[in-house]
């Protein structure tokens, strides 16, 4: 690639009317990221020098949920994507070049644009897609094999309209022309707007040479105008990142009930069961296998843990060995030691357990601290909220706390402490003791009980 | 549309044998309807003078799962489709028209019927397709272009079998003719039946103009003989369902992991995940969320609202901003108000909770009325239940439930009252105090836990 | 087929190090099931004298793993195809033929071979297929008609190269002439390698005729060397299998989700929602409906009865009209009753329930007899663990456990016993009594409960 200044504008004013949202169209997401965000990011792996997002509907709303460094511009008429270019002029260098993306555009790739930037700095280069129907597309225009034009639909001729060789809208132009062809750009179209593809018939004036570069598949260039084009796309993203994960040796069960949103790190023997879901960041060790059903967010996952059917797991850890579901419910901020059990109906929020520790039935364990080896009974209550303020349970090791136990936190038990079943504890417990809080046992032997009447009266 | 009258005879006394069941055929549902029920819908959008469905295999049942203003014709012999209608003609007026439906082509819809009835009253309007394999159906015989006669593949020439135009069994015809071609049809063929396609060799008899109208999607006149084709048609409706809801705007994660069994009603920005199962009447608000693996029957959810995955509603409905799932379960008559939280593994039956209350954790709640601003500790249960009778409890405002209570209806709790944790709650409590029912904890210093024993005697 | 002697060699030696995985090749499982275990299911079929299996890489984990009644051949230097068919000679008769199978070519059935094996005792049989994309095959080389050698993508000429007839490696060839052939290969190729494909260019040497059957769709000879072959055959598998039961009368809402790890033996009209997985041996009796997202493993479950959404089951027996979901947890060992209500968030391990018992709600019920018509109330648990050992609860008939309930195991509930909502029971409850254990409700009304400061001091 050339190591000339390169800039790059990402043109995110459009509303998407099509998409029927209060969401800007660019916000909307796709593999768990927006589009735009998406489309930033490959922009920033080329390392430009600077990137410009021209923003227009619902501007505000897109600066503060895109979080990066860009220039932002804002185009408050919408005149066409030459002028939308143009508002970006300030930030352009008078030497180097332009690179021009789009921010519904989602699924461009950095070996695409690497490709296109392999144009001479003073050509123009033109990203370019082949399609059956090209209905609706900028078609191009050649002459003796150069391309010379770019006609959108609404102004093309009815023997235009038969090229099915089109524009996708991403160039690459040399600043010191782009500076003159944006300011010489007309609106005497059809749809009076100012056309950056117009852009190609000035350079072809100047003998500026246009590069054609056909795209390797459309999904690349594909844009997104309603919600059916997001859905598809979602879904061929979804089709790349799984065929990518089997080819590194990840077993899926049905690729095409896989869906990744955001990025993993895994190990050897990965097994991920049908209609499994994982967001964000993920890592996943060695032999590690998820059930069918699981939806999983920012999670870490140590060699050889299970994960049952019908997990939902989110920003936790969980170590080696473990065994987590089904039914399991683990929320942020817990630390899931080796070898530990968190079996069915069992919520664990802000709760570090130790090694071989165990809560296999119906609980909820909620800023507690657990140590090794202990055993959590059967329908467990960790009472961590007064109304008011959230207070911790201190589990020693060894522990065995009863079923039915309601822990009012604070509250510290012991090592090797047993709780009796049924126990309400409000008071700390003593390790290596017993401690109970119980009532009698009593058998009413006169007590009728209720029936249902039998005859009808 | 013609303004003559309009006779509906719907064919439905089929057994369907390959489908393997009890069940009859036309009682076999696609997108949560019976095929009969949907056909019968479509025919009713019409607005015909009558409607009358021919029964024959199962007619009671049929008669009795089908609630429907028609008239119910029996065809107590399987003598052809030509006899089937036959038996329907009491029904059938002198002049005007007779459109005929068949119960087991489930996804015919309004438009295609009004194209057909777009005919002159007095001709014949043939629906047909064109298909690469006809084999089985019965073929189009055009001499000049016209339709002189059908077919069917058991009577038909090697020569004939070639043609792959073929009939769709739906029909419309003038009245006054059908009448006397009914009474003309003969049984002298392979199969010894009536059928009701020899009325196209007797409209070209009688000089009766046959005008074909080729179906636009061979799945609109497509029949269902077997499980097989009843799944590719149930996909099919998922398929267009899933296109119209993209259309308008709402987020499918993955159109080909969604099931509509029913109607929906939506606003904007309506997010749905995958594999989530919408069966009923369901209406979701703007800005409605729904998370993976969701069940969701006759529910109506208010604008901004999250449903977290693995989320089981029936028959409730749900205000705004509130927040369910996930693992939540919400059964029949349950109303949940704007900014609830129901969380995971809780279970609401005829329920009312007000303004801002929460469940979160581990719950059961039935035939209880909760006010607003209220917390119901993890582990709670409503004993709503003496063996025979249902009670209710009343949770006044505010109201601060401790975890692991068993309130044992009937029972009131007065506004801002508090229960302790672990307490069997059998009085009514008043407002604004602590009410507790607990044991005094001990601790048993000399106790000898059981421990696994580490050596072998 | 020949009465012959059948001798079958399965090629099961080779690493995959495409599959990136310290798990052999063969062992990797498809619908369930261990690729290799599957082809000697199929070799099995055929009634063969005797099953050699060639081993290399990772052959003590492939022993132990597949058990089954196979000579267990090493080949410990991976000397090519034709080498590791020598390591079985001494399995193979003097007379009779032998059937080359490979332990990664999964899908292959009982009918192609039966096909195969059709050609006359002394010829060799060689399935063949037809790929658009032959590239990497061995291609069939013809004279006249007749197949004469099989060239090795490696070895092959550029015209070679453009043949799209290949070779499946499946052979069946006369063992008198097979010992010949085998001890007569050379390794002078590309890889070095001793070819088993060069016996065809030797039996064109010694006039023994070669018939090549095509196979009738290429899944079937497919080998698997990566996960994406892996899942690419899994869902043609799964495809397979729910074709067939559908054709057999099975509903299935969506064919493309579901999944069948094992055998299913089923009634009429069974049901089965979307995203069903079921595993190992299956019994459904008529009329059993499973709902969505089930999970169910070595279940035999009676007729009439309902499977809700979200229910995982594993090795356990239902009855008849039983209602189980949804978020039930039926684990081994488990024998559920003739109508039997088994609801939300409940878990049963080891536990026998009698007809008409229901357990509705948030209860673990583990190592229970419980009789007929008994209710287990909400939040209910029997405490089977002391820490070491598991103790028996007994539940008679027409009992009624309050809700709440810690049932401290051993322990014995009597016919009709009534026990109260919130009692820990600790001994043994009388029948037709009602038993409790609470302490007493008291309110203090002088308490100030915490409340969040409104204002910032």
């Amino acid at each position: 690639m050339s190591t000339s200044e390169l800039n790059i504008v990402i043109l995110a004013a459009g509303k998407g009317t099509r998409m029927y949202s209060s969401l800007p169209k660019v916000l909307h997401e796709i593999g768990g990221m927006s589009m735009l965000k998406r489309v930033i990011h490959t922009a920033e792996s080329l390392h430009p020098d600077n990137i410009s997002v021209v923003i227009g509907h619902g501007k505000e709303c897109v600066r503060e949920k895109i979080c990066a460094n860009v220039n932002w511009v804002e185009q408050t008429e919408q005149l066409g994507t030459g002028h939308a270019v143009k508002m970006a002029l300030p930030h352009l260098a008078n030497q180097g070049r332009t690179l021009v993306l789009y921010g519904d555009v989602p699924l461009i790739d950095q070996q695409t644009l690497l490709d296109l930037l392999s144009v001479a700095d003073d050509d123009v280069g033109l990203l370019t897609d082949v399609l059956d129907n090209p209905t609706g597309y900028g078609r191009i225009i050649r002459q003796d094999g150069n391309v010379v034009a770019i006609v959108e639909e609404k102004d093309a001729t009815d023997k235009e309209k038969l090229i099915n060789e089109i524009n996708t809208g991403i160039f690459v132009l040399p600043n010191h022309k782009l500076i003159n062809w944006l300011n010489a750009l007309q609106n005497d179209n059809a749809q009076q707007e100012y056309y950056l593809t117009d852009v190609i018939a000035l350079a072809q004036q100047d003998q500026i040479p246009v590069h054609p570069l056909q795209v390797r598949a459309s999904y690349l260039a594909a844009g997104v105008n309603n919600k059916a084009q997001l859905a598809q796309l979602e879904r061929i993203l979804q089709q790349q990142q799984a065929t990518a994960l089997l080819a590194a040796g990840v077993t899926l069960r049905d690729p095409a009930r896989f869906d990744l949103r955001g990025k993993i790190r895994h190990g050897q023997d990965v097994i991920i069961d049908i209609n499994v879901v994982l967001e964000g960041h993920i890592e996943l060790g060695d032999n590690v296998t998820i059930g069918a059903n699981c939806v999983i967010k920012n999670v870490i996952i140590g060699s050889g843990t299970t994960i049952l059917p019908f997990s939902h797991l989110e920003n936790c850890s969980i170590g080696s060995h473990a065994k987590i579901g089904p039914f399991a419910r683990l929320r942020p901020q817990s630390q899931i030691g080796d070898e530990v059990h968190i079996g069915n109906f069992v919520e664990v929020k802000n709760t570090t357990m130790g090694t071989g520790s165990k809560a296999n039935h119906l609980t909820y364990l909620g800023d507690t601290s657990i140590g090794k080896h202990s055993n959590i009974g059967a329908g467990t209550v960790t009472c961590n909220y007064d109304g008011v303020n959230k207070h911790r349970t201190q589990i020693g090791n060894e522990v065995r706390i009863g079923s039915g136990n309601m822990l009012v936190a604070p509250l510290t038990i012991g090592d090797r402490a047993t709780t009796g079943a049924g126990s309400t504890i409000t008071r700390d417990c003593p390790p290596d003791q017993l401690t109970v809080a119980r009532s009698r046992q009593k058998t009413v032997s006169d007590w009728i009980r209720p029936e249902k009447t039998k005859t009808k009266k």
